[in-house]
């Protein structure tokens, strides 16, 4: 085989970047949209097992030739950037370190999303670098974008959460939500790697159930949000009632698809809700407006988040699709990235 | 290969069975179920293309070695009873002719399901027997046993009503229900046969969309038997004051599930809910009470409807799950004809 | 739900069967078919982990109410049959406990299966009940009917020997073959529960793949079984001169399809052809010949093994198709207890 | 959403291209592909029905915004080169047209692949555009690369030709083929859009089959073009004796997997094999060698072709990998316009 180079940008230059956490689905793709991007350097990617091998014999259809390597602090002196792909817990002090040498850092883990500390220990127990929590910006570009320029600690939210917001947002800012039903479905790559009997394939195919009915941790992440986007749009009071939150698996490998049913504070018509979604999203390049439900398969690979927004029943069904492992977490965290170094937020994702 | 004989009833009583319409998946498994009952004779299955061919060459799962003929009405006085599996609006008329026959009849289509004609019409059209319209007993055993005992005529339920009022009617009949969102996922075959581009294995794979998002047929089927099930529980007027339900399309050829989200008139307890199930379904042979959410897989290929209420987030939560092509229409129309027949209602579906 | 009781028999006899390894998926679908059995009464399943739940708790679409528990010896006075769903290696011992006891013996592991120990020994280790080594009928009951009949201990045949042999059988008798290429494409339930990273949804979904390209366990068990078939068809030299055999994964849960590419001694004509396969199976009661070729759904959870013999560019084809959990694993042993135990070989499995 | 404009090329020089036939699989993903492409401007999708909607609604996971026109003859005035994804028969007047105002053409049909013209009537019937008959290049860049830079017709190969003989053509120019099983494996898209019952999910899901298990058209070009190869290595008499091909659907997307069972003309050491592999494909960008058997999965949605050689049992074995709707169809297409119009052969594809 040809020896295998990283493209180069016209003007040579390039970003330094080291992922953490290369062997899970999330952080090996996070290495291979680095390595394929015109404007980064991926430098390292550790990993705290299967060192030695090569992401592209762990991961085929990567291309990405370097081998994983335990983290070294020595090697955070030789970059500009950190994205961290590493469980919840064990993020927090990678994301210190780094921070301490003045890395920009994305951090895909939930360490960082919450704006309450007594809700994130309730879900997650202690917090491992307590004087960062808080001081994150929250990576979603299309609501947050300025935010996002500025900061040097990005969180990179869930991937039901990114889903979920961007769906509700337009009806959050205008303060319509009294009471939603999120009914989401997962591909199976949002359990992770290594998820042992629950995601075999003799048991996910031909099969649908719903796992964790109650007390996800995403659903305090999607309830602070909307509520913080309430707040912001000046309907202070508008935060949700009441938000039911229950997620089912699928038989997909990457593909998370949220079915919103939002019961309005007061009527609302197909044309203002249409105008709703427009003057958010209508120049958004990540976000497709459709007139019919999206599926799965039409973002499959993509950081597109396809939306639909529908009055029917008495009541606003939003749905709303994305890849999980894409702009639920990866391409996301390089859209991040993007706008951190100060470059096009497409670069690399087109 | 051995010559291919129905197995023969201990007594050797056999009542005699016509299928009409054995092309369809839903036609071909109730004449398949017919063909292993032992107290049923599967006389003829009829069709209106395909004919001269054997069911199984034309699904070679099934043991059923008839040939396809086109409907004889006088075959209609050699058997006692028939299973229409014609798609609505062509049902009707064949409906009629058995009855007029004298013959016991299962109806899979829609024809005779709704008691608002109304209703009917505006879904589906002029009705084509008009004078048998309102007549049929509603083919839900474990809600219309005693109906179904005496009916000549029984409606077999829609998938999506067998699914969530089986899920739904314990509480329906408490008049707890205010407001239900009801999520269903549907597997494949739930679209019937030749369902084209939009069923292909290319578009349905690793996808999953929702289709007819508003407006779906189930839907007043749904309402208005949870309104009948709230009066005929002393409730008349705690039929749910809103109801939504959007079908999805998963990747999965036979299963269903429903997620039903009850908005309660009152607070209950994950104590009191179980009791609820309990003394609903207690003894019923094809529905197991779940304390984990059901999974399509659990059900496949069975007559049976798992079922797992909860108290979450201060709404309730019902996951009901069943195979569609089974208990969402042909062994659920074998049930019926087993208590028309005045058989053991579980003969032929263990 | 209603007490779970087994079916009884018309007259009431039932043998008592214990099934010893019921967390796998071959043990717990042996203990389902025993459960369901009407001449068979589960008496115990046993486990080395898992031990306190019930099957149908592991395995929701089960019904075999019993709780999993470690192997007692004393019970095995209280049974007349066993069946051992043991990884190979760990079965022997357990097969020697019963067979000292005088209890009938189905194993489905590969202790038993071949007649050379040196090629046991090559692929499995030291053998783990010398003793009993070439003691077992190898139980195909459409080749070795009547050996079976007369058997104390049956060695199950492995999923891919099941699906080769009967497909080139007859071939195999007549002394047709001088070479042969097995390509196999195997259902992932085949490589067993616990398989790990390999086996994940997200591995194994919208994939096929080689795996163990050279050397794979059954290879030896097939070209053994073919070589004594054609020395009891009077073909002592007429054993396969070189046989291949490259398995492959697919993404399906149940199911196995061989495709047998033979050269053969000597020319063949399709009517040959036919007539040799008619003459084998033509009375099979699992043998379904096939005049398209078969696919894996055709026989999935079903006793059957479909065969579709083709002469084509000057090579003879033979696709035959089973369930690899069923045919391939438990029903076949089922249908080897039947045999055993004096009881009509199809009892339980039609 | 924001306006879609083409990305632009750093010098803005574009070749300005027409696909024709944009409602299949390979048509709608070759405008794509084109859309996306730095140094092509996609002109106009031509199409034969679904006139009027656009390729991103057709197939919402494309973003190509333009919408289906039939095809008018005045437009090739208007580009420079043509992609003509029409059916067997019905490209070659439209190949012929485009030839006839010079444009460079690449056919993904059948139409001029074969050289041997009574070959081609025999499985197509007669030809549209007989004079141009035996005038096109074979478009596997990796063989033939010199004479696609000088094509002004390029034949793109069929899928299983192209996993086929990329698998096998280092072999056949050492003269080692004396017989060949090639086994293949194929995704569902393969067979194109409009399947109808074969194709359906409900048909595939589960489910593998054989299909055309003789006389597939397949069959006959790779068997030409093994023969070339040998010729053209030296080998004249060394083409295969005698080479059998067997498709199979497998329940994936997009994807092919061919296993070539080899028996060498003399023995080869796995070193000797592996050495040929490596000067045949060392320098290819769009072959990786590999050590363990590939997958589909490894290669989807790319140009990739993987290959794994392997000493075993007496023969070769060789597992090939393809996207069959990429480096199949359309991607392999975009390689073959990048050399005629003298671009980089990887613009566009990395």
């Amino acid at each position: 085989m040809a020896e295998l180079v990283q493209p180069i940008a016209p003007d040579g230059a390039k970003a330094r970047v080291l992922v953490a956490g290369g062997t899970g689905y999330a952080g090996a793709l996070a290495a291979e949209l680095v390595w394929r991007h015109p404007h980064l350097e991926l430098v390292r990617v550790t990993a705290r097992s299967e060192t030695g091998r090569r992401v592209s014999d762990l991961y085929p259809r990567y291309e990405v030739p370097l081998e994983l390597v335990e983290l070294d602090l020595a090697d955070l002196d030789e970059v500009e950037a950190g994205i961290v792909a590493y469980p919840h817990g064990a993020a927090a002090p990678v994301v210190a370190e780094m921070r301490g040498r003045g890395l920009l850092v994305v951090d895909l883990s939930a360490d960082f999303r919450l704006k309450d500390r007594a809700t994130y220990e309730e879900y997650y127990g202690p917090h491992g670098a307590p004087d960062l929590f808080g001081g994150a910006a929250y990576g979603l570009p299309e609501l947050d974008r300025k935010w996002i320029r500025e900061a040097e600690l990005v969180a990179n939210p869930g991937c039901y959460p990114t889903a979920s917001i961007l769906g509700l947002a337009p009806l959050a800012r205008a303060g319509l939500i009294e009471d939603v039903v999120i009914d989401a479905k997962s591909g199976v790559s949002g359990a992770g790697r290594g998820g042992g009997e629950g995601t075999a394939f003799v048991t996910v195919t031909e099969n649908v159930n719903a796992y964790k009915p109650s007390g996800h941790r995403h659903r305090p992440e999607i309830a602070e949000k909307l509520g913080l986007i309430a707040a912001a749009g000046g309907e202070a009071d508008a935060a949700p009632d009441r938000l039911t939150f229950v997620p089912h698996l699928v038989p997909v490998d990457q593909g998370e698809l949220v079915s919103c049913y939002v019961t309005p504070r007061r009527e609302v018509s197909q044309e203002e809700l249409d105008q709703l979604y427009l003057d958010a999203y209508g120049d958004e390049p990540f976000i497709r407006l459709r007139d019919v439900p999206p599926g799965m398969r039409d973002v499959r690979e993509t950081n597109m988040c396809h939306i639909f927004p529908l009055v029917a029943d008495d009541r606003i069904l939003v749905e709303s699709a994305i890849d999980n492992l894409w702009k639920g977490a990866s391409s996301q965290a390089i859209q991040n990235l993007n706008l951190m170094l100060g470059l096009d937020e497409t670069e690399g994702l087109a």
